[in-house]
Parts: structure tokens; C-alpha cells; sequence
């Protein structure tokens, strides 16, 4: 593959991803929208049928890593580093390209999710407008659950674990792939397999953190929260950035050692 | 294929598909439906495995497009339009065929639902008269709902950007689906994966306008909506009528013009 | 196949496809069920994936029919019925074995659904015994849902009609599966989508009558349903028996028709 | 397959397997959980995907049994019995593994769930203490849930029937995997088809158990339950520990029976 296809396969495929990804939490999350409280069953699901998407989408061009815990990991396993700074840039860019899409997409819904249009003014505006202020501090924390996970219990050694573990599954499903009882891999069946492991990860080990397990799907749209001019939009959490980035590359390293003692 | 095995497909499987689509809307709105209330992911899940069945079953005779989108995106990227009027003839009219079909399949659940027979009549029959046509009033959005999508927020720029967005993720996927790092295509598992993206589409970009991306798929159901012998039915909101038709044609486009650039 | 395989396979095929379909309504439905009112996204896909297991268990033996409409289309297909009396033995066998182990599986479920023993006895007994009455009867319905279908809305041309178009559906893509633009068929991936047709079908069709789409799934079931020594059970519903059987007759009758004029 | 690639393979796998499983109960089950209540549904695809997970990572190994009762089919099946004892070490050290990996990715979960501490101390705070004794008991069962099944009805007769059942149909599914009308097995969509195979044993058959089906999965979990340093865990309920354990490997040796006659 050459550079340019890694960097465009990349930048579209995460774009992509993380247009569906950050799509669903905004469904299930925003004033006004037909797929409100629909459950996590659907995050899930949403978020698996995202990675399937641009996982088909990409894979001819850069091989669809979308996630640097990914590249990480398949570069100890293979000792082949050189590509790896295309794939983080790829991969941090279109985060953020597809969480402004996601923003394009719900534009409407953010607006009336944050300011609350519904209840302010009219008779009792005053002491509506006062629970006003806490109703729009109660919506910062789910807008910003659309772009970025958090933790349900704030407890660093704990989320990290959580990180660590739920990656290191993702890595060991991807790396296993190219193997299996009949001495061939799973071929283009891989994509569709990669998408429910995504989704068992999120029925089985979201509920803690949110299953970031890959730093360019956090960081890249907490940046982006940063930026955009939402109003009422909260702070964007910057003491737990390093969470959701550090325990994904950790998970795929250790995944990647694993592969190469037990497996390979 | 010849143009007669092009027209038959098409109509077929769009009616099966407007089938299959409309009727979970059917299922999960009207009054007497066993599906009523079902959420969401029941919605999602219902068309994309409408378009899964529709799809394995006109494959063999059309090429399964069932979708006007699909057949310009097609054509721009091959520079082959002779089929297109065909393709298109018979995307209208299975659509409204199957729109057609939904209606006969729920015929008492229409009933019931619109003329809300559960609450006219006996004593106080005045105000329950009264509270009937709001009722009636508030049951007839959602059965134009099980026809034609309608956005949540009425706002012509922000619901068609939404279906451009939707639509490109789809024609993105289906272009891409003859490529993959190994160097074949997806195969028969093709219509299981674009079924699965119609999924993700529905869970995560259906919020705002109710995901038409296809033009064939809102509008020849709006017709069949406004010739049904319904009762108190209400308008068929053709002020809203050109945004799902405009917006997934020119997110199909977008989608063959990156194709063509970036993939082929 | 040899008329003993063909008998084994449908009676073995078909009896699980029953244990695992029933098995989901009297999940959802009875008392001390952990799966207990689930939803209607539960049932369909808890019947899809029925089938699926079915079919792939009995699909070298016999084919797996598993349903006498599916065995009439092939038959209409082929113009080839000699083994169709063997088919029809082992499905209707099946079926009424699949619903006896329902019961087995589910006994103290049923039991206590039944007799309701909750709320008998006790200060306030002759009140609760007035209500108790009533509460069994209500339960009567649900219990045999769990066997056979019924309508929410009893209109025999309409029940008749959703019974067609279902399995009209089902037989026009179980037809095709033989077929694709690549000229081969979907092969060991036919049974899978078999299933997620089937939930299509529950999604989208199953409303008005819960969707037999199955003579041998509905009558073996209603059969043993009033045999079975359970307390309080209820009628059987003879007079709705007929529609679930001749309906799907027809509708695969009609797909075969519409397959040899169209898609051979 | 050498003994240490079994053995490896069955430990990884079925830790996998566990830590997965656990897992979505964990999610559904526990306080401070963004899965709570998401129902049974999420329980049966949680568990299904986690099997998948498992197999696909296990597979190239040790050929992915993950499960007794499974290693027991086969050795009857193919009359060998030489890696028995190997399997079935890897088996239950592998669960217990898992299980203690959920409470490492759920420990302030955990925590907050079994000491209760929103409702315990402030104003009110003898009345709350009584009322919190009982809370906890009420959350100490659904604790154990997480890492072993329960019948809803405590009936040993019934639960016995009820895993023989389920664990029939897996094995009846696994074993005639190698099987099929083309002539040749499932190959790598194996794999998926056994996952979707044990979601429709979840959704159909786990309302009366909880399904163990697995030896391994119910009697390892429950070790590690009796080892951990939960507060307020209650019992491990040893009185149950046999019926899962017995009935699954009942269960498959018939399907190894009933395949050996009507299959082979």
C-alpha cells in the first residue's frame, strides 16, 4: 500500500467510523431525535455496525486499522514501524472529520438538546429559567458523551484496567484472524467477525467506561467538542483524556506479546 | 441482463423492500399490531433485513439496485446510463406496490388505528367525540410515517444534509463492496453487509429525518399514501416530499465522485 | 436422500425448530421466566434463529424443509412430489414433538402461570379468588400463543391475506437462493439468511397475526396444546385452526408460480 | 493439536468466554453500570458474541470445545480420549480466570452495588440501615448471577430437563457442523452459526435456568465467587452447583449419541 492510500484509506475510514459511532450516542441521546432512549443494546450495536461499515469501506486502501491501539499492535507483531505516523494521522483526522459530520447531521438536535427551548419563557419563566440552568448542566454531560466516553465511577487504576482489558480482547480477536482450524483466515468474513466482537466488547465491558478502546475514536472528538460552538456545552474533560488513550494502546501491546508467544 | 429482467427485478424487489420496510413502521405504530411499540431497533433491524431479502431475491434478475441512488452512483462511476430509465420505472413502481401491499397486510390495523373506534360512542360520547379528533389528529402523523419519512425538526438544509450524509455512507459502502485486501469482492455475502449498513444508518443517522436515503423508497409510498381510501388520514406533507428525494441522489453522487477518485 | 433420512431429518429438524420457536414465546410470556415480557425483537429473532439452527442441523439429512409450505413450493418448483407425503410426516411429527418438549422445558413456568398461585389464599381470599378467575383467563390466551398463532384483529379474509403475502415472502427467497449475479448460489451461507428472513418477516409482517407463515408450526402445536393435561388452558381455538394451515399453502403456492415465470 | 496448544488454547478461550459472559450480566446486573436493565435480549446476544470471541481466538489452538460438555461429544462421537483431562483443565482454569477478570473490569461496580452506600448514613439513617440489610440481600443474588446460574423456579427435576435440553440442541448444532447438503461443513462461518446458535438457546430456552449449558462456565465462576472479597456476597448456593454441571454433560452425550445413529 503506499502512503497516500494509507493516509486517505485511513482518514475516510475513521471518518466514518466515528460518524456512526458518535451518530448513535447522538440518536439515543438528543432532544428530537426518532431514536431517542432506545438503549444500549443499540450503542452497541450501533457502534459494531459503524466499525463494519468503515471497516469494508477502508480496507482496500490502508487496511482499515482505524484505531491506533490497532496499528500499534500489528506493528510489534510484524516489527514494521515505518507506516505507523500515516496511520495516527489518518486516523486522528478523520476522528475528528467524523465527529463534525456528526455535528452537520444532528445540527438541529444539538441546538434544541442545549438550549432547551422548550421550557424557557412563557408564564413561570422565572423559576423555569432557574431549572433551566440545571436541566442544560444535566444535557452537558450526555453531549459530551456523544463526542468522548467517560467513566461512570471516576476511579483512574480502575478505568485503566477496564481500558486495558476490553482493547486487549479487540487485539486478540484481530490478530487471530489471519488463522483458524482450517489453515486459512477468516477472508472477507473478517470485517462482519471484527464488528461483533466490537459489540460484544460494548455489551460486556462498556458499562464502567464506554469502551473508548482506541484513542483517535476519544481524543480525536474531544478536540473537537473543544471547538465547536455549541452552546451550554459543558467542559470537555480534559482530566480524563489521557484514560481512554493510554489503556487502549496498553490493551493492544499486550495483546500483540500474547499473539506473538502463544500464537504465532 | 435485459431490460425486461431489469424491470421485473427492480419491481419485485423494491416492492418486497417497501414491503418489508413500511411494514415494520406498520408494526411498531398501529393500534392491534402484536409489534406495537417495539422501539427503534426494531425499526433499524426491520429494513435493513428488508433490504437483505430484497436484495438476495432481485439480485439474480436486476442487480438488486432497489434504489434510485443507487442506480445514478452506479452509472457515474461505470459513465453507463442506457439502463437507468428502466432501473428507475421499476424502483417506482415496486415501491408503490409494496407501499400498496403494507396497507393490505395491515387493513384492520389501519382501521383501528385511525378510526379509533375503542373511544367513540357509549356515555360522555361528546367529549370522548371531542378527544377523538385530536386523537385521530395525533394518530395520522405517524401513519403517514409508515409511508414516507418526515423530520423531527422541520429545517430544509440541516434534514437534507442529513440525508446526503446517510445516503453517501450507503453508496460508499456499495461501490466499495467489489474491492477488499484481498482482492476480490465481497460476494454473497454482499447484500448480508449492506443490509447490516442500512442498519447502522438507521441506528446512528436516522434520528433527525427518519433515514429515507432513497428516493423510490419515500415518494412512491407518499403517492399510494395520498390515493389510499383512508380514513381521516391527513395531508401527505408534500412541502417536505423533495428533500428525501434531492438529498440521497446527491449523496449517492458525492459518493461515486469520491469513489472514482479515491478508490477506482 | 433416502425416504428415511428425509423422515428423520424434517421429524428431528422440525421438532427443534418448534422446541426453540415455542421455546421464545413461553420465554417471554409466562411467569418465572428470567426472559419475561422481552419484547416483540425478542420473539422475531428468537424464531429466526430457530430456524437457523434447524435448518443447518437437519439441512444434510433432509434438506430442512421443516414447513409443509416450503415442501409444496419445491414440489411445485420441481414438478417432483413423490416425496412429499414423507415430508409432510416428518414436519407435522416434528412440530408436535418440538411443542411437547416446550412444555417439558418450561413446567413449572406453565404451572405457575396457570394456576397462579400468587395471589390465592390468604386474608382477602374470595376477592382475589373473583380476580383470580379472570387472571387465568387472561393468561389462557398467552399460553396458547406459546403453541399456535392468533390474530390480534379476528378477520379471516385479512388473517388470510398477511398469512399469504408472509409466505409468499419466505418461499420467493428461499426459491432464489440457488441464484446470484455470480452465478452461484449462497450455498453453506443459506441457512443464515433464511433466518434473518424469517425475522424479517416476524418484524415487519407479524402483527396482525403473529405469523405462522408454517402449517406444521401452527396445527402440530394447537394438536398438542389441547392435549397436554394443563390446568386452566383454554380453548384451542379450532376456528381460527385453518387459516395459519391453507394460508402459507397459498402463498408458497404463489412464489413458486411467480418464480417458474420469472426468476427460472 | 500438541497438548500445550490445547491446553493454552482452552485456558485463553474460555477465559475469553467467561470474562465475556460475566461481563454483560456484570453490565446488566450492577449499579453504577451504563447497561443496567438493558434486558434479556442484551443477556442472550452478550453471551452469544462472547462465544464467538472465543471461538475465532481459540479456534487455531485447540479447536475452541471451551465448554465440558462439548470435549465430552466429541470424545463419544470419535471414540478418542487421550486429551480429555487436557481440555478439561483448560476448561475450568480458563473460567476461573474469566470470572475474576469481570471483577477487576466491574470492582467499583461491585463495590457500590453490594455496600449500598447511596442509601446508608445521613438523617433517617437507622430506618435506611434496616431497609439497606434487606437491599442488599435482594442485590446479593443477583451478585452471584454474575458468575453462575439459578433456576427461577427451584425444582431439580425440571432444571436437570431444562440444561439437558439446551445442551442438547448446542451439541446436535456443533457436532453437525462437518455436515451439510454441498458435501462440505461451515468452515470459517462455523463459528458465527455456533454464537447465533447459543443466543437462540439464550432467548429460548434460558428463562426457567439461565442456561449454564457449560460445566466449566457455571462451576469456575462459582469457585472464584466463594474465593473473592465481596462484601455482602451471601451464599454461593452449592446446592444448585451439581444441576449445571450434570445436566449439560447429559445433554451433550446424547446429541453424541443421537448423531452417531442418525447422522454418521
Amino acid at each position: 500500500m503506499s502512503s497516500s492510500d494509507i493516509f486517505i484509506g485511513e482518514t475516510i475510514g475513521t471518518a466514518i467510523l466515528i460518524l456512526l459511532g458518535g451518530g448513535v450516542c447522538a440518536a439515543v441521546t438528543l432532544k428530537a431525535s426518532k431514536a431517542r432512549n432506545a438503549g444500549w443494546l443499540t450503542i452497541a450495536f450501533g457502534w459494531g455496525f459503524a466499525v463494519m461499515t468503515a471497516v469494508y469501506i477502508a480496507g482496500p486502501l490502508s487496511g482499515a486499522h482505524l484505531n491506533p491501539a490497532v496499528t500499534l499492535a500489528l506493528a510489534i507483531k510484524d516489527g514494521e514501524w515505518s507506516n505507523v505516523p500515516t496511520y495516527f494521522a489518518g486516523e486522528f483526522l478523520g476522528a475528528m472529520i467524523g465527529a463534525a459530520l456528526v455535528w452537520v447531521a444532528y445540527y438541529g438536535q444539538f441546538h434544541a438538546h442545549l438550549t432547551d427551548k422548550e421550557i424557557v419563557g412563557g408564564p413561570g419563566a422565572q423559576a423555569t429559567a432557574a431549572k433551566s440552568v440545571e436541566a442544560q448542566e444535566q444535557g452537558a454531560g450526555p453531549v459530551l458523551g456523544i463526542f468522548s466516553t467517560g467513566p461512570e465511577i471516576r476511579h483512574a487504576v480502575q478505568n485503566l484496567a477496564t481500558e486495558i482489558i476490553g482493547t486487549f480482547v479487540l487485539l486478540l480477536a484481530v490478530l487471530t484472524q489471519g488463522l483458524n482450524a482450517e489453515g486459512n483466515g477468516l477472508g472477507v468474513l473478517g470485517g462482519l467477525i471484527t464488528a461483533l466482537v466490537v459489540v460484544s466488547i460494548g455489551l460486556s465491558l462498556g458499562g464502567p467506561t464506554g469502551y473508548a478502546i482506541n484513542p483517535a475514536r476519544d481524543l480525536g472528538p474531544r478536540i473537537v467538542h473543544a471547538l465547536l460552538p455549541l452552546p451550554n456545552k459543558g467542559g470537555s474533560d480534559w482530566g480524563y483524556a489521557w484514560i481512554p488513550v493510554v489503556g487502549p494502546l496498553i490493551g493492544g501491546a499486550i495483546a500483540a506479546g500474547i499473539y506473538n508467544v502463544a500464537f504465532a
